[in-house]
């Protein structure tokens, strides 16, 4: 079989990474999300949950506030990228779907791709958030607002191009309008 | 059977009229494009390649340099708005298939809705104008951005909304990469 790579963006409750998951298990690939994580923790010698927070912090805004750590911040970050890079160039070698953490950048132009973003209204993610994640002090809008502009922003950063914009995907699916289901259908199908 | 209306909402050259004409044609429903436009003309007595025209000239830079006619202009270009909404309020009683025209933002929490965008990259685009509409002084690549831009203007003009957010559809699709087949069959599919 040809090698083929689904990249799964998405917006925080949309439901993607649950996408992503199911694409995976119907295709027969392995599916790399908290996985990936993991990789890069082992080859980086970072901590997994600074790993998970840093693919969200890269607004300067947040660089603007956090001043006193601007330096080293940068540095570990910027490494970061790079491990990250070169583990998803090397799981990239067998068909897989990976999520999030620019991949679709990444990997453009390099293997056979399929790039998808998956997106849904406030009301469904924050309905979705506060089932999986339970209430915080924050408004779940607020958290996905907050959510949202830090992925956009960590995407801005190290790719140049925005996120979110249709013309970046292959196909970009509206999750809470069609549901998870229908997603993983179309996908499937695409693949 | 339940009204649902289709709109498409497309970059230049992409296929997309060609998608909405073969969703339409597959499910049995109409398609309105030339023939939203001869409804306005109708309604309106405006010509039709003035209506044409109009629905992608709301530019700032267009209106600054064409300052001139400035004021006959934005009369008449925000008339024809209101009588283009009220034929696509009109037509969205019944099942249909609007091309373009800000036609999802006009209908949006009006109908049962299923919203699409598609685009392709520049040279999937520039080689499709050229099989169809032939060549001309501007090179391909300069005829498309210049269309993109005045689409993308028209829609921010009047919706507030940008054109070609992800976010704004329920599903967007690369015709170039997917094939037009594909891309008809997945909307039809999901009608």
């Amino acid at each position: 079989m040809k090698t083929k790579i689904i990249t799964v963006s998405r917006e925080f409750g949309s439901g993607g990474r649950t996408i992503g998951k199911e694409v995976a298990h119907k295709l027969g690939l392995p599916c790399y999300d908290q996985e990936l994580i993991e990789k890069v923790a082992s080859e980086s010698g970072f901590d997994k949950e600074y790993i998970a927070e840093q693919g969200e912090y890269a607004s300067e805004s947040w660089l603007a506030n956090q001043f006193g750590a601007f330096y080293g911040s940068i540095v570990s970050r910027d490494s970061l990228w790079l491990i990250q890079r070169k583990v998803i160039l090397e799981l990239a070698q067998k068909s897989c779907v990976i999520v999030g953490r620019c991949a679709d950048y990444i990997l453009q132009g390099k293997v056979d791709l399929l790039t998808v973003f998956i997106h849904a209204d406030m009301k469904f993610r924050a309905d979705r958030i506060v089932r999986l994640y339970g209430e915080s002090d924050d408004s779940p809008e607020r958290r996905l607002k907050q959510k949202d502009k830090r992925r956009a922003a960590y995407y801005r950063y190290y790719t140049d191009i925005d996120w979110g914009v249709a013309k970046n995907y292959d196909i970009a699916l509206d999750s809470g309008r069609l549901g998870i289901d229908k997603c993983v259908e179309l996908i499937t199908g695409l693949y």
